[in-house]
């Protein structure tokens, strides 16, 4: 039966700064590279192999995929990378402190921004340091369709197509998927995979570098709850999570 | 106009014991990785920006692109893997101490069997703990297909078509590929670029971590001879190359 591994990336130089980043392409921090480091070690000790990789354009998701994989001994595996992967687009707030932003805005438009469903901050302008207008890694792809803010519903509207269409169809000949992404990508797959409502979804964390695991069946819907390879530090992580913002 | 960036992998850690590796699938020492690493620098210091990568299916040719890759702010282009980049495979040899054969066969079977253009090793056994007999990271190949040992001739049969159908498309498109891979399969591609007599090949030896360039017209011919980024430091290596196998 197939099986889908989602990792959160680790934490990131910005994550430590405490800075939205959104698309703002960043590097791992040394924790975020131990993170992805025991991610692929409980790969290893769990037995599962993933038989194919999808990761989102970031540095960050790379890097925590080719660390985890050199760990689990899975580097060889068929890599794909996606765009429609990427962390949710932070529009006009990418760059910008958190807690700066949390005491200029309040805490009602902060949360409203973090956490609403479909309330995405202003968008980027093209001229921001912080923008990916002309970002050489999406030159492919029409401009027109590349994001400048979004909401978690605008994340879930651009994934699906990609999950529909090409994680699927891996899926579907049985093969066990892993997925490197991002807190708002994942989070948007993991309200679609456990079918959780607009409303519930705001209190789902995804704590990083802790690989959760989906079994699922032909229909691809999942043949029990969804688990993380070590669900102690998942709790724990998830929390530190749910805390973030609030830092001083 | 395209152009083309061959990496061989940095030292392994059978380089480093002096073993036969083949296809045999061991890591990069720390020594393989600073070369990686280096290779990463002198790519960003070009100016080059390589837009896909190949790689074979073995760890120490991933690892040398992920090391490079990351150092020269590419790891976001796409990635595509195939055993036809793999080393030679070395037959009986595979596991063997490079000294020990050397003194146990004499110099001229060690040379020809290290660089005659169609001898191959005796094949390996199914049985032998260095076979890849069963090795998981084939199992979508025609087991018919899967070499048992090879002579460079043999490289350049395998290697070619793949060359030919996936590697120039690439190219065609005016793209810049970066290949990482192995000393015999990037020795099987220079003599084919470089219209290389079967002769002449034997004593043409390429540096470990050093990217060498070739710029192609639009029928994939080089407009001018290949060079190596670091021209200093690939002479002494691959003097360092020759040398190998005659250490004790």
């Amino acid at each position: 039966m197939p099986k889908l591994i989602l990792v959160r990336h680790g934490q990131s130089e910005w994550n430590e700064k405490n800075l939205f980043t959104g698309w703002v392409d960043v590097s791992l921090s040394s924790v975020g590279e131990k993170e992805a480091a025991r991610a692929g070690e409980l790969l290893k000790e769990s037995g599962l192999k993933p038989d194919i990789l999808f990761t989102s354009k970031l540095t960050r998701a790379i890097q925590t995929a080719n660390i985890a994989l050199e760990k689990a001994d899975r580097l060889f595996i068929p890599v794909v990378r996606s765009w429609r992967l990427n962390e949710r687009h932070y529009g006009a707030l990418q760059g910008k402190d958190k807690a700066a932003t949390l005491a200029q805005y309040g805490a009602e438009q902060f949360q409203t921004w973090r956490r609403s469903y479909d309330v995405p901050p202003p968008p980027i302008e093209d001229s921001s340091e912080f923008s990916q207008f002309g970002d050489e890694r999406y030159k492919d792809i029409d401009p027109n369709v590349l994001p400048k803010t979004e909401s978690l519903a605008l994340v879930i509207d651009r994934l699906l197509p990609y999950w529909q269409d090409t994680i699927a169809k891996e899926l579907l000949e049985g093969k066990t998927v892993m997925i490197a992404a991002h807190g708002n990508s994942l989070r948007a797959l993991v309200k679609y995979l456990d079918n959780i409502s607009d409303k519930e979804i705001a209190g789902l964390n995804i704590p990083t570098g802790i690989p959760l695991v989906y079994e699922l069946d032909e229909n691809l819907k999942p043949t029990k709850p969804s688990y993380y390879l070590d669900p102690e530090a998942a709790a724990a992580g998830a929390a530190a999570v749910a805390a973030q913002g609030q830092k001083k």
